[in-house]
Order: C-alpha cells, then structure tokens, then sequence
C-alpha cells in the first residue's frame, strides 16, 4: 500500500530576491514529508524573473545538495515528493512539472488521482495536443494553460476545477505566483502554516512544524488560494458537494503528529485501538503491536481493555527499501529482516496482536507465524479497520479487488488464511467515531465500494447517490 | 565550438520482434557518432505495440548497459547524442523527445537548428499549447502532431517541412514507422545504408561502417524517407531551394573516414592542406599540425609543398572533458595538459603550424607561445578555414560575433594577437575548391555573415537573394 | 555516542563448498546487527582454498550486490560493521582485516577497543614491523601470526589474549578455521547460535534469530571456540578476572530484542523505567519517551507510577545520516527533522519525559525547549542511566571528560542547563538491579571514573583494586 | 600489454607549509602520465607532522575533487598511476602505500617488477611478517622498515636496493624527506626536472612539461635522489652493473613528446619507420598506420622508402575502456568500434600498413581483414619491433609464453595467420640502432629470452652472463 505523493508550497514575502530560504525550507518541508512518497522528489522556485527546478530519483538527503538549494534563489516555490512504480524514463514523471507557455510558465505539484484523466487527456488529444509525461499533472497543465489565454488566473482555475473529477491537493506556480488548491471533497489532505513571517502549504502540518511555523488551517474543500504581497487570498468554488476526507491518511498514511482536517492522527489512532477493545474485546495476557503502524492503537487497546501493553516484535531500523534475498521468491527472511520477535513477551502468552490493516494478508500470515514460533499460547489479531474490499481511485496504490484479501473471503475465512485464533476488524462505524468527523464527510470507498465520485466500472451513480443521501 | 547532435534510425525488417538486435545497432551507431555530442544519449525502439526508451546524460557507454538493451525489443529504432549547455534539468531535453497523441507515439531525434523556432512556439503558444522541455525538437512534435490529426503521415509530414526553417536532419518513429527527413537545404548531413538486410540512416557513414554495412547514399535535400516492411520509399518536397551544406563539418565536425555528400572527408582536408600550401606558402623547415583536427590538412600542406611533415606537439589521449584548474581562471596549464611540445622537432626550426580554424584565437595565442618556448625560430600559422566573421545560427555553438575574433580584427591584428611570424587564412574559393561541391550549393553563413535562410536581425532578405545570385 | 562495531562468523559444514550460503547468511546477519555501524562493512569467506572479501563504505545494502555474494562460496565465513570517524582512507581500515603471513591467512573482525593498543604497537614496532591501518585489530594480527609460526592455533590464540588489554569480541578466520574469542572481562557481548545444522557467532542474538537459528548461549568470558567438522570445541583461558559486560549495551547500543549476557534488553529497559519511576516519582500527568531509545524505559516507567503513557514526541522515520542545514552551525532545525512534539499529548501538560542517557546535555536542552513550546505546563526529565561522568576506553566512542555534562556540572546545574523542573538520573544500585547481573561483574566505568582494566592516566591501579573489592 | 604503473615526487622548499601547490603539481603530472596506468591512482604529500592521502579506483580526474586537493597541504609528495588486474579488493593495492613504523611513517609508489619478490616474501614471512596487500611494494616496505630501525636512511635504502632483484622506479617519503630511487639496471624510465624553484621526479619528462618546467636529465642506474632544503642529493649504489633500458617504452609505452635516458621517444620511432623501410622494403602505392601507436613510424618508413603516407584506417577518439558486445565472445564489432578504414585511401592499392608490435597476433588478423574489405589490392604488414618470443617478467604484463604469436610460429606462419601478402619484422639490430644505445644497456628480454637479470625458470644464469659478453 503506497501514497502517491506530497506537496508543499512557500511565499516568504520578506525574503530577498536572492535569498535562498525558501529552497530550503521547502527541503526541509519535504524532509518532513517523506513518508509520503520515496521514489523522487523535486522542487521549484520562482524568482521573479524565471523558474528554476531541481529534481531526481531517490530520497529528499540524496537528490539536494547545499550548494544547488542556495543557487536556488527567489522568494515563492513549490516542491514535491512521489512514490512511482515505472522504470528507466520515471525522471521525466518527476513533479513539479513545468512547462512553459504564452503567457509564462506554469509548474504543478500535485497529490492525488483524477478519475477523468483518459477522457480529458483523450479531449486534448483530440484537439492535436501531446503528452510527454504519463501523468496526471500534465492534463491538469493543458487545461490550465488554455484558460490562461483567454481568463484571469482565478477563472481559469475555476473552470479547471470544474472539469477534474477526483482527488487533487495542488500546489501552483504561475510565474511567481504561488498558488494552493484543494479539491471538492477535500479527498486528501492540505493546510496552511506561517512561517517566518509568510506562508507554507503542505500536505501535512508536520512540515510546518519542522520549520517551527505554526498551523492556520486546513485548506477547505475547494478552496483556491493565492499568496501575494504577504498576504493570502481565499476563493472559494461554488459547489454543493460535502466533503469526503480519505480516511486511510488516519488509519496509515499521514505522521500521527500531523493534524489532518482538524484531527490530530495520533489521537484518531489511540482512539480506534480504544473502540476496537470495546468491538472485539479477547481473555489475553498482553497487548502488541505490528511495528510501527499499529503501535498508538496497541496503546489505546491496551488502556481501554486494562490489558498490558508488552512490545512483542521489534523493527529493524536500518531496514532499506531493498534488500537481497538468496532466491528469486519472497521468503520469510524477508520479514525476519524487517521484524523479530522478543520471545520473553510472547513465550507462553495470550497475545493481542493489533496491525493497523490487512491488504493481502500475507505478511499477516507470517506475522502470526513468526509469534507462534516465538512460543504464543494464543494470537488474536485485531485490525485498526474495517476489511477493504474495494480498490481505491483517488490517489492510493493498494491493490487490485482480486488481490484485495477480504474482497474474496469472509472474516472467517481471513482468520484461517492467517492462521489466528480469532480476527477482529474494527467496525465502520467505530472508525467514523474514532476519526471524529461526520460519516457523510469521509471517502470510505475502498471500505464500502461505493465512492465519492463517479467512477466507471464501478456502481457509480446510483453509490453516488446513496453517498449523498446515505453510506 | 561544439556540434549539437548526431542522429540514428534504424529498420530492420527482418529482425523477429523479440530480437534486441536494432537497439545494439543503434548502440553501436551512436559509440561511432560520440564525437557528434557527449553530453547525453538515448534511444527508442518501438515493438509493434509501444515504444520504450532508453535516456541518460554522459557518454553512450556510461548510459546503456547491456541488460536494459538485451529488454529493448522490436525491429525499428532511432536514436540520439547530444550536446548541450545547460543545467540540471537537462535530462529533459535530452533526445529522442517521446511524445503520446491521439493517434500513437511520436519520436524524434533531430540535428539542426531552426531559425524561426521562436516564432513556431509562440504561435503554438497562442494556441494554448504547453512546452516542456525548451528544444526545437518540440516544436517540431506540436507541428507534426497537429498535422497527422488530419492528414496522412507523408502529407502531415510535408506540411511540417514547410513551415520549418533552419536546419533539421530528422530520424522519426510515428508508432512503429520509421521516417527519415533532411532539411531541403540539406545543411546538416544525413546518410542511408544497407546493414544485415535492413536500412540504417545515420549523420554520418562511419555509422554504417561500424556496422559493416554498405553506405547507399546521402538523403537528398528536402527527402523524406519511409521504411517499411524492409523496403524504403522516397518521397520528395517541392521545392526549388538549392542545397546549402554545412561546410564546417568538412573543415572540422564531421570525422574524416565519413563520406559526406558524397564526399570523404579525409580528402577534402587534405586537399585545404594543398590548397593552403598554395594560397600561402612559407619558407620554412618543418609542417606541424594542431592535433588531432589539424593532422591531415598539414599533410597535404606537407606534400604539396615539399616541406617536412613532422609532429610539434603531442595530445595527451586521456585528456578528458573536466581537470582542475589551481584557481577559477583558465591558464596556461589547460593547454600543457592538452598538448605538448616535442622540442627536437621545433628548437631552432621554422615552422608552419596547421590548425583547421581559429575562433576566439585565445587557445591559438597559448600554442603558438608553447610552440616559441620550445625554440621555434619562426611561426607561420595557416588555417584551413576562411575568417569566420558571422555566428551559425544553423546547428553550431560557435560563439557570439563579438568573441569570434576574426570578425573583430584584420588578419594583420589576429597575426599579432596570437603572435605567430606570419599568418594565411584559406580562401573561400579554396575551401569549395578542396570541398568540390558547387559554391552555390554550400553554406558559407559564418565565413560570409550571408545566410541561405532568412535570420532575423541579419541582413537576411538581402543576402538570401545574393545567396541564390552569387556568394 | 557512537558503537564501534559488530561482528559474525559462520560455519555450516553442510555447505558445499561451492554453495554461497554463509555468505548470505553473513550478509542478513550483518543487515540484523547494522545498528551497531553505519559507516562500512565488510565479509571474507574461505573455500577451502582461499580467502576473498568484499567490503566497502555505506549500509549493508549499499556495499553487497546479489552476484558477488553468490561468486562468494565458501564454508566459512566472518563479517563485520563498522563505525568509524576518519576520512578517505577509511576503506583501508574497513574489516575483516585480511593479512598473509607464512601459514596461510588469517582474517580478523574485532568488536572492542585495547586499551594497550598503543604500547603493543610500539613493540611491534620496534621489532621493524609496519602498520598500514590505524587499527587494534593489525596490532592483533601481528601479534597472532608472531605466535602461529611457532605454536598451535589455540595456543597461539592464548598467548595473544595474554597480551591483550581492554574489550575484544573476535571471530576469526585462520585459512579455514573458524574461531571465536571474548575477552576475559566479556566486555562486549558475543553469543552463538544454531542455524541450518551449522553455528553462527554474533555480536547480538538478534542475527540468529534473523535467520531463524536458536541461541545456544553466549561466549564465556575468556572463552575460545574453534568450529570444525561441525562441532564446536571450547577452550578457557585460564585468568581469575571476573566478567566486567558493558552496562551502555543495555541502556543504549543493542536491539531491544536481543538476549545479552542470558537478560533480554527489553526486559532490562523496562525495569530501568519501573526502578526510575520508584526512584524519582513526579507528579504529572503523562508519561513521555523521547524516541526511539527511551520507549521501552517510559513504558516500564509509565506501568510502575500509574501515570498514562502518551507519545509526546515523533520522530522522523526517514531522517538519514546527513541532511544539509542553512548554515555550518547546528540548529534547532536539526532536532525538528529529526522529531517532531505531539501538541494535544503535551499542551497543558505535566510531563515526565524519559531518555536513556545524557551525554552533552545540547539534544535534551532542545528538546525540553520543544516540549515547552508546544504548551507543557512541567517538563520532569529523568534518564535511564547514572550520570555518565568519565569516558569509555573500551570501545564506545562517547566524548572526551570536559564534554560530558555531568563530569562537568551537579545536577541542580545540569537540570537548569536543559530546562527541567526537575531531573532524575537512575542509580547505580537501581542500574544493576534492572540489568540483574552481580555489579562486580559489570563494567561500569563511565559512571564511577574506576575501570576493570588499568588505563594510563586514570587512577588506575587502585581502581581496578576497589573494583576487585567493591565498587 | 599493459604498462604497470607511473610515478611521480614533488619538492617544492618553497612552498608555505599550507600550500596547496604540491598536490596540485602530483595532480598534473600524473594526468600526464595517464597512459602508463589507468585503473587507479593516489598521492601523498607530508606536510612536516604527518603524511595524507587521496587514492581511488579509476581515471585521475575521476579519483581526484579540488576542495581534496586544496586541504592536502604540504610541500613534499608523491604521486601513482596504476594498471591492475584484480577484482573487489583493488582498492587496497592502490599506491602509495603508506605504513607507519617506529620512526614515523614511509610512503612508497613503485613502477616496475621485482623478479625475487616472493623469495623476499616468504623470508619476511618467516620472521613472522604479515602481509595485507599482495603488491611488491609492500616486500620493499618491510626490508625498508627494517634498515631503517638500525642504519641512516641512505644506508638503509642502499641495503635494500642489494635485496631487490629486477626493475624498480621508486619515488618515497619518509616522513617529509622525498627520495628518488632507480634499479642499478635502470630498467624503468625516471627522471629529474625543475618545476618552479623546486624539483619533480616523474616516469617520463612529459609530466615535466605539463608543469612547465625543465627535464635536467634522467636518474642514473642505481642512484639514490635526496631532495632536501631546496637541495638536491645524489648518492650511488655501488654496482659494476651495466644499465638495461626497457625497449618497449621507445617502442609502445611511452608517450612520443618524452625523453627516455637521452633520447626522444619519438625520434626513435621515426627512425625505427627508416630502418623497417630500409630492411623490409615494399612495392606499394601508399604507407599506412594502425593509429595510434604506429603512426610516427609510418612517417619515417614514407619518408625513407619515398612511398605517400595516407590515414587508411581512423580511430574513433572516444572509445572508452569497456564497450557492450552482442554476445559473449569477441568479435569484429569490438575492433569496428575502435577504428575504421577511409576506403578512398586503400581501395585498389597496394598498402603498406606499420604497427609497433604484434603480440597475439588476433588484432593484426583483424585489422588486415578490415583492410581487404575496403579493396587493398596488397596488405604488406611491418611492424615496428624484433618479434616478441618471450615473456616480460619486468613490468610488463604482455602475455605467457604460450600466447605469443612469434614464440610459436615461424614469421611465414604468421604472415598467412594474419593474412598479409607479406610481413617484415624490425631486427634486433635495427631496433638498437633507432633507439641510439648501445646493446649492451638494453632489455631485450622479450625479444631474445635472455634477461639482464636471473629469472627462476629461464636458462638464466647463462643468459646473463651471455648478456654481460654480448647478446
């Protein structure tokens, strides 16, 4: 399961036209940022005359070096951090994208998934267009860029915005104006900070904290912002649509320091591991988590059920994004590397074992496996959410429905599968209540199969429907 | 003064769609063609169902490796090596420019320069159109591209070259078709050959020769070339241009084993040393080139003047693009490092030094100065090119006309300058004398300031009509 | 504060001689122990033949590929981490040391630190020997292959431990022969395990249990192994020391997960907190790690006080060893990328915050600052361990005296220094009794300035007397 | 056939202790001798307390950075190019080497072979020695080392050069004392220049020049160089011995600018093209080189013989060390991509075609084929060397016996083999004679399989007092 990617954007209008601050605080933004996205990253600064990019493959530490952020200068930039699965020519999907136009230069960072991008990438192709990248942002970019010529930049925004039809958090440079959008539904997440006396929009306020700034807000659903003379102005689309928060930032993806839509995450998380306890409650001598994602549930659980909190399997740290196994197959060394079991925790103990989900159940497997080795009397596996048994459209690389372990089997038939003495997902119901936010107000498709947004293939009006009345 | 591009096409018809033969073709082509462009390199081959690259920045054996091109299947091709002056983001210019349409795939690899590129981009500007890398070559794709909409390839073809001005020797895949295009003033060159039952188009022939294939012939000016199902047809733009082919890439570019317009190179430059020996001889005890570009013309200069052929000075082979230099000023010691002076071969001699062009004439001073240091008792430099008084605007970084310092100085003030004894410039009627093409079919732009194509901000409509008179 | 090294030796005399399984297994060992070195590594195997290695500078999955490791084939094997501060040349002091010498070749890879290394040097040294690396472990080899020409294996190993002062976990590499020695103090950990019908000897039982091996035991104080025909044969070096284990390997350095010593860390972090929270009570609200070291302690802390256990910090999972800062000088940014406060678990609080240790005093003075920033109404630190008032010489590079803070100040002054409203260090006596091992059997001289070795310059002799006595 | 290596020492008294020019000087010069060693490089320079170095794998501007080389202050270095062979470990027989020993530290860059190193070897080893690089340079450190501890350092140096047996250039630091040492055969090139009020010691006079400084004259045979306050020393090794100048460096190593013991390197390659045209004259229309190395001789044997010289075949400039072939094995592609013929000069006629030496004999059979192809009517082969019979065991990594064309086949089975219509070789006689020393102060192992040293294995006694008579 991957996130897409993270965006961040910066205004510092006291800075210096030559001063590099901004190149840096959108490292360290992104620095912040990481978890969001491992493959590249890039970023874009804007210096009142033209617009210079640094990008490449890898990590935030090993695609900037000193010496190129402090050349970077201006005082307004946008940056971008990707996960991507494509091979040799991925440098050219590499965001912000910018591309040059009549009026100027436009770069886009972008975080999210359109669920309309063939057909509107199929209508610009039609009118003679090309497409040098395979991603969304360039479809966003075209159709930008055509309004531009004919419309104020506000306009032209708006009427992108009308034609996009999924999840998009987008941080924008025309020339050297930065501006923020935030889809409709709000889908996923972006907020607003200042720092040093100017502004800072990422996709999780963790990067505000890191630059000591402090968090205003979360951008609204579709709301435009544009940050000139050190001031930020907020339009807003005139839609009637209600938001539909993602819920998996809460369940995986965001830092649990961050807050999200006004909810802190670490709190969301100690509160499933809470609602959870009181769902699917188990005699056990003891409360683990999976490292690192299920540990603030395992917490909750732990003080809810007044069932003590003992790690059980610790992580390997220095653990890469890749590392050599003897054969070609995926081996249980492969999770052996990753975590190990502490056996005094686990020997002859009832054992509680909370991961925040199960996408394919195969790690689970041999999780449970591995503390059955370590000499578990009983494993009881408890799920920080409910069975996905959908994919997901809007910006998270899960899986198909066919690999999707709960799509194709019963809670049953997962609990043999991964050989656990009893298996507990926590209700839909409960995560709306640990999350805090109105059930109407949440994407829960990859939950429910029934999305936010039209979506082809899939039951899409009629859920659309039912989604506006009622999940 | 750098050349901008060599480019490769390759169809081989024959060759089982899982044959990785026509990427190791192409590889091969683009190893020969290296001193064309060091900067970056790539390669597309299309398999009948998509088109998959290979792109990097360096030299062509420091980007391919021999698995990715052993995966790079199918039996059309082309390919790329560039040089190129700008920064970090440079990969993105980096060819063949890989575009999607409506209708499939455009590549292209490009040599040449557009003169009205600016004014091609903002109308297509003006249409809305977006740019993402800043290459002609992608003008040149929006052109196509909104052609072959419409049109059938040949005639969206046609169409372009009739809005393109300036130089372009194009290899092309529109999807899995492979097309070949010189400009119809065939400025820059482009030849065919027959290699393993298939058909290689390449800039130059010594391409065809690293093959062991069979050179057929150069394009025409203004052909259009179409391979398929292993035979080429030739089609034809109507125009009644003349040629004007490049003469720099006889006097230095091009390498002296290729046959250029039919004419071997290694011949034409021996023939300037003739020519020169007789439009300036010189009394003296010894030929010397400026290696390596000034061996051969000194030979001729030697034979036809009876003078001794002997090396003054030595290239270090294992010079490479980059040193370092003790402070950030260019010194002496670049030129040391270069080249050296054998002293037997010069103390107490006169000496006529061989050089094939002087541009700045600052690295001219610095030999002629280690050239008198050795002992040299007298220096007559000869050059065996004309002044070059006017920039290209045609394919070649030469400099602006205020470095170029023959544009700026009477021969008498250049002798001076770079303090030779005495100094002899080949005449224009002796360099198309040596080239043995029609001076009407030549272009003398940088040697003459008039141009065979109108350039803004040049006396251009002028000049272009003499061009047509009489140079 | 930095670990030396780690090291691992395997033995599987099933292997064929062409299989690479030792080196694989080296290989995930390595990966297991990468905590204890970051900055190079390295592996020799031995076919029975000969002796090859692969080493480098970087992560375990940095300096292996897949191809060398399976061209590594070999019954035997030893690897190595390594921390290291030196610049260039490092990789000549990258281990397994590899040397010939009459015999054959001995291989060594050394977990520790002598503290004669400089007077056995100077022996050396004055019998004409060289030294190419600035490590104890060419001392070793000299000293080993002095011994080897004359005497057995074993007793030329014993005879070298006779020479040898300070904390030595070896394995070895004689030809084929596998060996493992602990220094008599057993001042740095060393066990070994069963894996796949053959041995394993590591630096931590977490290796074995990477790669699903069972611990046997750990090495005896004193004790020599050999592994040959897949028997392990054990020999004593005959001393009346008693054992002197490194307290700083529970406290701080080894996985939480490994059994060190026959205690399990885990256990013995847990208790530090439990005996922590009996010896400096507080009132407050809520318990606090500062990640990741001080987790388990606050946890232990957290159950023994009552006090709710919350994650009031967040550390960045992707921050690596290097990140670029503004300027040269440290600042608090440096500790925001590297964690982050959870305002909702802080703001209004009364803290009790844990950490494992306090070396300088700058991290924890910045990280109270944070704390309090983000709304603490009391911060109340207290460390997992004793003042550490005196440097190690035995293999863990701390900091000079002056700049350890608690050498330098009391702990009234210490506690405003950072910003506490009140600090708390652990006991010596609260020490042992969580580690659970006799006090006479650990070395605890950072904490009380008297070591069980003599070391010149510290009050040494009667030191090691006292200790002997009592400490 | 490989060069092994090339040396370099700076002593530059006037030099403020934190100058950076010595390192810059070894910089220049060593990438003057680039062609002597390829695969890796170091230098060392002593800056009064201690000795630092910069070594690496690869080209010298690949190993070496500016900001390195502006902190390695110090006015005494020296400097290495190296050619190996081996495979991961490399890095450690990268030279200098520098070992610490009693009185302080000696750094060591050796060109050449000693022909008693194991013998040296295996005595050091049974005095208990160790051994970490498999390199002679490390046996003269140790004999160094051990003179050193008794005796004066000229002493000491004296002792060892009456242990060492075969060829050895050695430039050496001990400590910040720069010495110069050739073998009393003076078997490999060194000697002395001027270079900005101090002294350079180099392989070949051309790292001189690069530095703009003045040849003084080449090192004596057995001479001992100490650079001291701006002074220069001069010892002898008393020896009756009589020199033995390597050919091969007149003939293929060095470069043609450098003044090998007197002589210009390339005047005797002219001269060389004479003799060969006098002793092995052909009816042909034109005289050709195998670039690079047999084009001054082609120039001479024109002149001589009254034959046109022409280019037939171009070397491409860019070839690097490592190209990607099809399939495994070698084929015509490899020497395609290396050079190229210019059919105009070599179809229908009858060519002459001069190269410095044949070794196996597969290149030259693929260059004549090559040559064929483009439509020679007569391929008349000459070569620039005596055949080559036997093995070099004094610093030049040729080829075993076995694979020597000329030890295995008449001079008429090698004409067929390669294919010429017919063959010439230079005499024994001839080669003496271009060279200009007398036979007796030459190495003409190689070519008569007798050597001016004994060698285990060859009939070497005998031979060597042959030598001492006459060869």
């Amino acid at each position: 399961m991957e996130e897409e990617c993270g965006v961040v954007g910066v205004a510092l209008p006291g800075a210096e036209p030559q001063s590099s601050s901004p190149a840096f605080q959108i490292y360290y933004a992104l620095y912040a940022l990481q978890h969001r996205g491992q493959e590249s990253t890039g970023l874009t600064v804007h210096n009142g005359y033209s617009a210079h990019s640094i990008k490449g493959m890898g990590l935030v530490p090993e695609v900037y070096v000193r010496e190129d952020l402090k050349n970077l200068t201006g005082n307004v930039g946008i940056g971008h951090v990707r996960y991507s699965t494509s091979g040799d020519s991925d440098i050219e999907n590499c965001q912000p994208l910018v591309v040059n136009f009549k009026g100027g230069t436009v770069a886009i960072a972008h975080n999210g998934n359109l669920v309309n991008a063939k057909e509107l990438r199929d209508e610009l192709e039609s009118e003679g267009r090309i497409f040098i990248t395979n991603s969304d942002t360039e479809v966003i970019a075209h159709l930008l860029v055509k309004q531009l010529l004919k419309h104020s930049i506000l306009d032209s925004i708006r009427s992108v915005m009308h034609r996009l039809v999924g999840s998009y958090s987008l941080t924008i440079l025309i020339d050297n104006q930065l501006i923020a959008v935030r889809d409709p539904l709000a889908i996923k997440p972006l907020c607003i900070g200042e720092v040093e006396g100017g502004y800072l929009v990422a996709s999780e306020s963790v990067a505000i904290d890191t630059l000591n700034g402090r968090l205003l807000r979360d951008v609204y659903p579709g709301e435009i912002l544009f940050f000139r003379d050190g001031e930020m102005e907020s339009y807003q689309l005139d839609t009637d649509k209600r938001a539909a928060h993602c819920v998996f930032e809460y369940i995986y993806f965001a830092r649990p320091d961050s807050i999200i839509d006004g909810k802190l995450v670490y709190n969301v998380r100690e509160k499933i591991g809470r609602v959870l306890a009181a769902e699917h409650p188990a005699n056990s001598d003891t409360v683990s988590p999976v490292p690192d994602s299920g540990i603030t549930s395992a917490i909750g659980y732990s003080k809810e059920a007044g069932i003590e909190y003992r790690e059980g399997l610790m992580k390997n740290r220095y653990i890469g994004r890749t590392f050599i196994l003897p054969g070609q197959e995926m081996r249980d060394i492969a999770v052996r590397l990753k975590m190990n079991a502490i056996s005094d925790n686990i020997d002859g103990k009832r054992l509680i074992l909370i991961d925040d989900s199960i996408v394919r159940g195969t790690t689970s497997k041999r999780i449970v496996s591995m503390i059955r080795n370590a000499g578990a009397r009983e494993v009881h596996a408890r799920v920080g959410s409910p069975p996905i048994i959908a994919p997901c459209y809007l910006g998270i690389d899960m899986a198909t429905r066919e690999q999707l372990v709960a799509s194709q089997n019963t809670i049953e038939g997962i609990k043999e599968m991964i050989g656990a003495d009893s298996l507990g997902y926590l209700s839909i119901d409960g995560l709306v209540d640990a999350i805090g936010i109105d059930k109407n107000e949440l994407c829960l498709g990859c939950l429910t199969g029934r999305y936010p947004v039209e979506i082809c293939g899939e039951e899409c009006c009629a859920q659309l429907q039912s989604r506006l009345s009622d999940y």
